[in-house]
């Protein structure tokens, strides 16, 4: 089977570099073929060393899974009592030897003690079993927004802040981490303050009404496919009955609680860059030979945020 | 693990009658608790028997895999060539021992002929290997559409009909299938006209953008938890690079073909109901006590549609 034929993916699709993109640019013709345009493959491509960052090695945590790493930023700029308090149970090996303990198709992968509410429920040491809900934060504690001018139905602004997508009120001056693919946050209860990060979820499909409802704490930067494509459970939920269906967690740790050697050598796009806002315009207005009609919209949760190894 | 120690799935969670619902309704307020309201398995139990309708088993296919049957409605009011292609593909067995030869993660999941491009080619018969993209039909040809009130970045006016997601543009006088979870669409080559059905993909991820740009065909109403669930491939773009890999099709079929006793009894909740409308709303307008925001928005891609097996 030919590389071309197929639907092609997200991060291949044409594209137009900024200059070529905006007000200008034909929006939604149909007919006759679309320029053809640089695509997000290109920008990346033509990026400089000083569009990317290193992960914080001391807000990335390495999930050690049976079949490898799961990389997660923490973002303290939105949630950091939660991510202290994250991490104070990560280094206290709260996790270690935990599990895998929801699955449910199209929404979530969960994880925490399987024993949460019964007498071999793990012990809370050295950190908080709940914490107040941190589902918003003013939006002077965010120094890095660069907003996309696309329609949003679940906040009057979205954009990017260092990584992550957010959304924003100005209204209430109010910000918060959104819900797309791969954002990992804390499970509660009912009650608003009843999470404290012992359970942990993160996004696999369409959960935007869960913005300004979850105390988001990061986003997975590195080992969805492998999270996305675990069983479903067949209980309700998604959670898996036997124990044995549980995937187990060898480790959490801090990046920086590793050897430098050991450390994943992942670079971010630093989203607040004219590269990232080449990315989005990319994604945003699809030149051919592939697409033969411009969309000349983005979704925030369709937006993709490149990452790769440090070269 | 009590099931509330969760967050909790999209069909479970509070929402409110569609009286309750709309202008009146308090939007997006935080702080104080917000009322309970019946949620989408409220609105299920008390549907009545004309809300639903079963499958035209004329327009299901079965798709048999190694762990059961994928169940696919097809919208012949959206793509009859198409649907009428497949169909005669169906029945002179091309799928049968034909495979899923890719899995890209947040993206798609596609089958078709491992050997479409080389000497082994399945050779098709009694039907058309290409046919005219069909990829919006003029807004007359659909007689079902509700709308969803909701802004939409991809589409004008977005909505359900007959069950399907769909985008409409009044300017044009064109609609079309929106790609959604489980979506079912024409894999092709940059010709437009360059599919016929001999490849197919389901959408597991963002896709809106591919709206107008493929032919969709019908959606997944069964089988999407372990379509979704198969190992990424580790080509580019998710093929699967061995033989052993490709998840073989043992046969499809048109359900019309099979004894009556052998088909699903799958039924679907009628998109242009009252009832329907209150299911929205309910995903719409959340309600406590799990939900503390209420973001009076969704997203076409985000709303269900429910299914269940004939009482």
């Amino acid at each position: 089977m030919k590389a071309n034929r197929i639907i092609q993916g997200t991060l291949l699709l044409g594209a137009c570099a900024l200059a070529a993109c905006g007000a200008g640019a034909a929006e939604g013709k149909t007919g006759k073929e679309l320029p053809t345009r640089p695509g997000v493959g290109d920008i990346v491509k033509a990026s400089k060393p000083s569009d990317w960052r290193a992960l914080d090695p001391d807000n990335t945590l390495y999930m050690a899974m049976p079949w490898g790493r799961v990389v997660i930023e923490l973002a303290p700029t939105f949630a950091p009592n939660h991510v202290k308090n994250i991490k104070a149970l990560v280094r206290n090996h709260y996790f270690d030897g935990l599990a895998i303990v929801r699955v449910q198709d199209n929404w979530v992968v969960q994880w925490g003690d399987p024993n949460d509410e019964n007498e071999r429920a793990r012990k809370v040491e050295g950190a908080q079993k709940t914490l107040k809900a941190e589902f918003t934060v003013p939006l002077a504690s965010d120094k890095h927004f660069t907003r996309m001018r696309d329609v949003d139905g679940y906040a009057p602004q979205v954009g990017h802040s260092n990584g992550f997508p957010v959304g924003r009120d100005p209204r209430t001056g109010e910000t918060w981490l959104a819900h797309c693919y791969g954002t990992v946050a804390v499970a509660r209860d009912n009650d608003a303050d009843s999470g404290g990060g012992t359970g942990l979820y993160a996004v696999l499909g369409p959960a935007r009404h869960l913005d300004r409802n979850l105390t988001v704490v990061g986003r997975v930067i590195s080992g969805m496919p492998e999270l996305a494509a675990l069983p479903r459970g067949p209980m309700p939920m998604g959670f898996y009955d036997k124990p044995g269906m549980q995937v187990p967690i060898k480790s959490v740790q801090v990046a920086a609680d590793l050897p430098e050697a050991e450390r994943s050598n992942i670079e971010v796009m630093r989203t607040e860059t004219a590269a990232y806002q080449s990315v989005l315009d990319a994604q945003r207005n699809r030149g051919g030979p592939f697409s033969k009609y411009n969309p000349a919209h983005l979704d925030l949760c369709a937006a993709p945020i490149p990452v790769r190894n440090r070269p």
